[in-house]
């Protein structure tokens, strides 16, 4: 079965996906919708597909499946809408800022027996799945501490930052996500740190931009998490597993494969400075892995479940900042 | 300018061509010819062109370019027919086995004032393009020692082997280029040491499978060359430069980017084990190269004379090692 | 000036420190003291120098200087006896289990105008010393977060563990003391999480074996402990600084610094297994600090001030795991 | 049994030597011997040793073994005086720079049945050691090809290098010996390019500052080296040997175990920059393994027949570059 692809807004991730769709065997791109013309016009141009409303592609018959990438804001309102129409979906995290507006959205998913995807890509690059594989494969026993260290190399305009929910829903809630994944338990209490750094206008908008975090299960296993807004090296992703009988870690990725060595010293180029360069094969593979189970009628590989827990983490990480508490999840 | 293409012989490395033709801005696959027709409908339906016979397509006015990538045997020959066809040509490395046929081909090919690029990919590989681009920015100085290794992860079949006009034909001849391209500067004398280590039956079949070159330069710059035919590491490919005022090296690449550590040690993964892995954007950046070429009308970033020039290199190995001494190259 | 030595106690750290007297030009070992007979009879053959008793060495008028290396509990016993009888004074940490303790003995100390240095290690390290230079020179603009590893290779025996004060007065200390030098302000608040994973004795004991910790200073800059009692690869002793313009990060040691490649992957040796091996230099380093302070009459490189507050940050940690609270420092 | 010891030469490697002797367990420096009366002195008050003529420590009873750290040209005829006086010897690589005097030399020794060990340090380096102990334990398999990188910081003074026999007698002889000792098996034939691209007071010296050898023996093993003055990013001394089921490699000594990561990429300090600090542990290894020999009265680990075989490799590498020829060793 080949699953006809429609794309809900053609801004910067909307290309993304129309690429990763183009190239997905078993996936054909049928649609593009975007209020802005030329957006719409350059992906249908590249890609040989329609441009359509959103209306249109709701009640279209040669479209199986979508992928929303329109404003935050409009995620839970167009899940429910196209989960109503019996289309597959897949939405870009998160289904919205408010916990009680994504348990709704998530009731009428359920209720319509909807297919509905929430992406946390880094669950599909491929270091990061290698680093998972050799986790299940029993080589360092059982997990017992991670480590995860994510830096952009720049705090996004402040626009963007009013309207993301702050750094834990925005930025951290990626941290969340593989905290859950790869700990294979759900977290019971969360201790958080967070401050103003790199630059005063951050903290006039409510927010932080340097922040850490303990996340601890009932068992006792634990993940730290460090978050910062800007980092000079470039755009630095890291995660390290400590289990009962060996560690794994991940490497970043840099510019280039080279080293010069001089008087200076020997240095090498800095890391990829751009979250879309670094996750590329991420973006690619976790729209395969949707397409595959649209195919298949499997489950989603992450669901809307994952999206709400790993908002709430964020909201208590926020709450554990604010009184200085450990937060308990219930 | 759309480059309209066609790719002669529909094998592994025509595949690699069609899906980079297919990829490239500018460019557009028109038609595929090889006489398995499995093969070439394989091709066909994947990137929606047609399929021809090898003399249509050199009739066909709807195509302005072709790769070809048929036996070896048969590249002079389709060389020749095509540059009198008017067609820009990109030929996989060599031309030919001889010298000799080397030469007249060319010579075909200056008077039919034909465009004709000889595929070396290593110089288009981007961590190999970084070091290129550090050592003409100055960066290490003048250049005076490189330091090339390339090794396979195991030897050809044997009847590839017999075809191949031996390993310094056929594997060390990607060195002698890139050496010439990173020496800027032609060689003068050739020095070989060569042996058979890993399997008698290299030997029976007339051939090396462990060898190391000394290059010399008119000036005095050197580069060695150490190629084996078994690494059980993976497909292992280094430069080092060594210049007056550092040094630039390029990396391995790797199954995944991560590390294990336990009692035994940190481990990370082995080499990519397939030349096409290793080199996936190295052949599309190559053929990109080429289009930007043919649609712009300059000149090809590798010639044919390139191509003359490292099978000189190759054959003046081969009399060192046959005869001890230094080959003068004239 | 030569600064004539004794050493109280012939155990393991006494005998490093006796080899790091004997080393360290402008220093003569004089005396070891030590209730078995044997450990002191060793030390002294090995280096040429006496066997006294402790109140001979106290006693001594040609002892200037000596080194605290007998069991934590006499430590501010022998610490204020040194100080009344005017002699210079190393004192491995911990100055006392008890904050209030350690309190009276400094005052003591004060009373008597006597130098003392606590001995904590890791600021002597070559290595982070190196980082230390690098943030001092501005190399990375203004510290803003940092992240500190410390595993060992196996718990201590259930003995040591009960005498020990528990993992944060014992293994922690030395990262509190490391982040109390490269933040270069104090802590404000603690935050912390502990648990037993590694061996359930740990827990019948009242300890824990892996635990994380956020360290906050009053103007935001934070900083991150992990430790962990079981480390399959050895002694990890990691340090990363983030600052405003860039990072400095300092490596681990290994048994061996070669690599082994093979179908498996790149193997490099575990860690050196034996903080006495990772931190021969920074011992030997220490004493040499200490001597230098001693002969030209500086203030002591770390103080017993430096050992109270590391202390203090232990018990608020212990606290904020007991309560779940973040516990302020006043 | 205590080996009583005494140094004949106080300069740099002499002091090198005297405090080696003094930290090996099992020696005793008794007397030091320079012309240079402070040079002498400095290391008498350092070690606690007497100062003595050559003459006088050849006559003496109570000295049972001599280093040999004076000028080259003086080597030959001290080791048979000492050899003759009954002392077994150990002398700094080379015997002499000819071959001759050499094999006359170590006639008189084996004639007099004396105990001569010439100096070799690398082959006692640790990391070395690790390196050659991997292969021995078969890690590696069969090994087929090395790859040797020595690069000096900067070359030596013009006077140095005129007595000095030259770059392949005085700095190549190392890794010839390196060579003999990974390969384990003699070679065959050198082939060897050599030219001067640093400095061309160097030309009008005769001498060469940039080279490449290769190495290859019956079997067919082939060894590279490659050896120029002047590397600006410090002392480079790597090993790299290539087997049938693996590769071991030795990594370089840099300053310090540090990294700096800022908008310029990731820098590392440049190498340790002078072979003393670099071979530090292999010069003390190196004298406790003759120690230990002249205690126990076992075969000397390196002999002056590794003396001698590496200085014919160096012979025949220069005539190679003279006539571009691979030359035979018989």
């Amino acid at each position: 079965m080949t699953v006809r692809f429609a794309i809900l807004g053609a801004g910067r991730i909307g290309q993304v996906h129309a690429r990763a769709v183009a190239a997905t065997p078993g996936a054909k791109l049928v649609a593009i919708a975007d209020p802005m013309a030329d957006a719409a016009k350059a992906v249908a141009d590249q890609y040989g597909c329609e441009i359509r409303t959103i209306d249109a592609i709701r009640d279209s018959n040669d479209v199986d499946a979508v992928a929303i990438c329109t404003p935050t804001d409009t995620h839970a309102d167009l899940i429910e809408a196209f989960a109503r129409a019996g289309k597959a979906v897949f939405c870009e995290k998160p289904v919205d800022l408010s916990v009680e507006r994504v348990k709704e959205c998530l009731k009428t998913v359920t209720e319509e027996g909807a297919a509905l995807m929430v992406g946390f890509q880094r669950r599909f690059d491929p270091d990061f799945m290698a680093l998972k594989k050799a986790i299940d494969d029993g080589q360092i026993g059982k997990v017992e501490m991670i480590s995860l260290i994510s830096r952009d190399p720049g705090a996004p305009p402040a626009d963007y930052i009013k309207r993301s929910g702050g750094i834990f829903r925005d930025m951290t809630i990626h941290d969340f996500d593989v905290a859950r994944w790869l700990l294979d338990e759900e977290v019971a209490t969360v201790q958080a740190s967070a401050s103003v750094l790199t630059d005063p206008a951050i903290k006039e908008l409510g927010d932080y931009d340097s922040l850490n975090v303990i996340l601890t299960t009932a068992s006792g296993k634990q993940c730290t998490i460090s978050n910062t807004r800007r980092a000079s090296y470039g755009y630095d992703q890291r995660i390290e597993v400590h289990g009962s009988e060996g560690s794994v870690s991940a490497e970043n990725h840099r510019e280039a494969r080279i080293e010069i060595a001089n008087a200076n010293g020997y240095t090498r180029p800095p890391l990829l400075n751009f979250f879309m360069s670094r996750y590329t094969a991420a973006y690619a593979n976790e729209i395969a892995a949707f397409v595959d189970a649209v195919a298949n009628g499997t489950p989603m590989p992450t669901t809307g479940d994952d999206g709400l827990k790993a908002l709430e983490l964020a909201d208590a990480a926020l709450k554990s900042v604010q009184t200085g508490n450990a937060v308990r999840i219930s």
